[in-house]
């Protein structure tokens, strides 16, 4: 059966793809139709049929590391994925046609700060503390409104989603409540899944407005999680224990940026998180690329996460992360965007710069991470990394439908080669054909859904406008 | 009239984008409507009416390095461009309408191997030897055909336009002379300007067919050159040597692989093409990454030019170029895809890896290359490097017609910030909406035109199915 179906599948693509694209959509027939015409709102059935390789991210589930099937199936049951295998019985299920595509988990990006598509280019030729200066730290005394942080955060979801991901930390500035609750209405809108990492602060006005938000906005949004955000130093370190308590008293976790850059080396971060008990699993570190060997022995040993930005790391000379140290050290890693120095949304950028900036420092092609590695890295590791993997990071049946589907035979990506190697060297952003979020698409046939592209642009235009005045010239 | 069109035009882009994308396109009226019916064949007139950007290129026509001018216009006539500037009289030219657009020159791609899209996802995990080891060298004895080479040209043909790309070096491993006849006639259909790198030889028969091949394909083409290609080394010192004197002969560049990764430094690559009296201006040298200071300094003197294919680089885990080395001996560097081991076709990202890469390693955010020294290095430096800066590379007016538009409102592009940085930190292949060579559009709001993209995935496909089974498993 396995191989008759294989063959099948290969004949039709082969014929229809030359007899044209046209026929192409005619062979596919009723179930293509259906697909255009059905709503994907997380309710209900969907069946992705046979689909030419589903990426798992499970080993019990298929072959290799990542639990690769050929021509198999995946049933999405509402919010969660129901099943995932060959010729799967899927009922009446609205139908998803998966030939000549891949399926993976949605991406985790661990690290991001979405209103910040709103200083895209800015400052450009600094290093981290440079950059913040011109476009960041100005703003912390400046009348940035919700307006702002809605149209920021509008513009860089529509863009997180087109890249794959279905996940997004936003570790928010949070320059005002305003401009808190603006980027929380978008993200709320967007339908991704999103951890908002409040800015923390000795500030007992501040601290409760950050427990109302959890109670109000993030607790009643199963898609919603709180973490507190803040920036070790020894000059900062009050704000740091009171986020440390603040986190714990919520149970949430904190997120901080660490050992970015050469700049922080003298700024007593460890010390900070050392003294504040902050240094324990479920605390997300971001960037660690100046660590020491003992550094890493000690937030191994303490069980924390680390979010690695490749693309930001490059664009602001920070150097390079220690990704082999780490693995010897089982830390879990996962990736991130840090949108704002990135600048813009590619997963697949990402991960090919995860894998290149090591060989290019390493001049050898077998260092951590292979493809495999930095595929795992961006859905299950960015999971684990947020002690979420019981929820997402695989196509395991039971977890929440979050999930990716990428156009392999698109001219950038075909022909059918090493699919694994070509997801992280070949593809494009436009590759990723659909999105789906607890069972939601978010992403149809190439295009983001529900949003006035025209609209979010002129929006994120005038706030940036607005934004640019605030900034010293 | 110059604040007057600049604030209108800003005006009417924010209304229209506020009133959404089916309105703008009604704004447009009867231009875009005009625009989208009439072809664009290189020849008549052309109008790109109120490009939000034009990067020229050429400091004596615009502001700056990159010689911008805002809300300007670009005239093309036939295969050349004719004007450049505000508010030009273009009679009854056909329009192309460039609010939100940014137009500049197209990308010259200084080193690629078309074929080996066939072969994307190849042995990622070795370093240049095992890679061409696995994926390349078992080839040079195989029934390797025609077909298979038209097949790969003509889906890197239509991946490389898709970038931005108007001309494109071809160095083919040509096979044989059949795979050499394939690859020049996709080339030929594609309608690319191209150089095609003939690989050198000492066989009589073969040279004669080379010179055949210049008569009576390359010369009668306006858009090709021929270049003879050699890998030096000691052990293929007679092959370097018949190269060298055939290019003379012929009176074209030599183009050759150097200094590209360790295993190269035994190989007498110098030296071979110091015996070879190849060591001088128009020679073009791709790689160039283990070169110590005295060979900078032997391959500056003699004007050699450079190609950089970072990404590739990355891949091969090659090590990292010194561009600001080069740069201080005013070296000739252009940017290449290198497809294969890159191995999608996105001079973007190459052009911020080639940013990024010495900023990672330096921990200096002022090393060359800036975001404008990049974009000059992906036109008019390519063009300089091939010895082609008086017809292409920037916008002059009398330079062929070779240009791109990239669509500045996308989701991934948006606000407008910085647009020199965000061209290199921001866009992706699918923003470039336009491109022209020699006054035709390849590319055409946003799809590749002439191409029927299911036949050539479909015929791309077979030919890698056959080429696989040519190498070692």
């Amino acid at each position: 059966m396995k191989q008759r179906r294989s063959v099948l599948s290969v004949f039709t693509l082969t014929l229809a793809a030359g007899l044209g694209a046209a026929l192409l959509a005619g062979l596919g027939g009723g179930t293509t139709e259906a697909g255009s015409e059905a709503e994907f709102t997380g309710a209900g059935r969907v069946v992705i049929r046979d689909a030419s390789m589903v990426l798992t991210m499970d080993p019990s589930l298929g072959e290799g590391p990542l639990g690769a099937l050929a021509d198999a199936d995946v049933v999405l049951e509402g919010a969660k994925i129901k099943q995932v295998g060959k010729d799967l019985d899927a009922g009446s299920a609205k139908v998803v046609d998966g030939r000549g595509k891949i399926v993976l988990p949605g991406f985790v990006d661990l690290h991001n700060h979405l209103w910040q598509s709103l200083i895209r280019g800015c400052a450009a030729d600094k290093e981290l503390i440079g950059w913040l200066g011109k476009c960041v730290i100005p703003l912390y005394r400046a009348p940035v409104t919700d307006a702002d942080a809605y149209a920021g955060t509008k513009l860089a979801a529509a863009d997180v989603v087109s890249t794959g991901i279905t996940t997004v930390t936003d570790w928010s500035h949070a320059f005002n409540t305003d401009f808190a609750k603006g980027g929380l209405r978008a993200l709320g809108e967007s339908k991704l899944r999103f951890l908002y990492s409040y800015n923390g602060t000795t500030d007992p006005a501040l601290q409760n407005e950050i427990r109302r938000v959890k109670r109000e906005v993030i607790d009643p949004n199963p898609l919603a999680r709180l973490q507190i955000g803040t920036h070790p130093s020894t000059g900062n370190f009050p704000s740091v224990e009171a986020s440390e308590k603040l986190a714990r008293e919520l149970g949430v976790s904190l997120n901080v940026h660490l050992l970015e850059s050469k700049a922080d080396l003298t700024a007593g971060q460890m010390d900070a998180l050392r003294r504040a008990n902050a240094l324990h699993p479920g605390l997300v570190a971001n960037h660690v690329i100046q660590a020491t060997d003992a550094d890493l022995d000690e937030l191994a040993a303490a069980g924390v996460s680390v979010a690695h930005n490749p693309l930001s790391n490059m664009r602001l000379a920070s150097g390079v992360i220690r990704l082999p140290e780490m693995k010897k050290r089982s830390m879990k890693v996962g990736l991130g965007l840090d949108g704002g120095t990135n600048d813009t949304s590619d997963m697949f950028n990402v991960m090919r710069a995860a894998v290149g900036l090591q060989r290019a420092i390493a001049t050898d092609p077998a260092v951590y991470p292979t493809t495999a590695d930095v595929l795992r890295m961006a859905t299950l590791g960015g999971a684990e990394a947020l002690g979420m993997d019981k929820e997402i990071g695989s196509l395991t049946p039971g977890k929440r439908a979050d999930l990716q589907l990428v156009d392999a035979q698109a001219v950038n990506f075909a022909p059918k080669v090493d699919w694994v190697n070509q997801l992280v060297f070949n593809t494009q952003p436009a590759n990723v054909s659909w999105v789906f979020v607890d069972g939601r698409a978010l992403k149809r046939e190439g295009r983001v859904v529900g949003i006035d592209t025209a609209k979010v642009v002129a929006d994120a235009q005038a706030a940036a406008d607005r934004i640019k005045k605030l900034l010293p010239q």
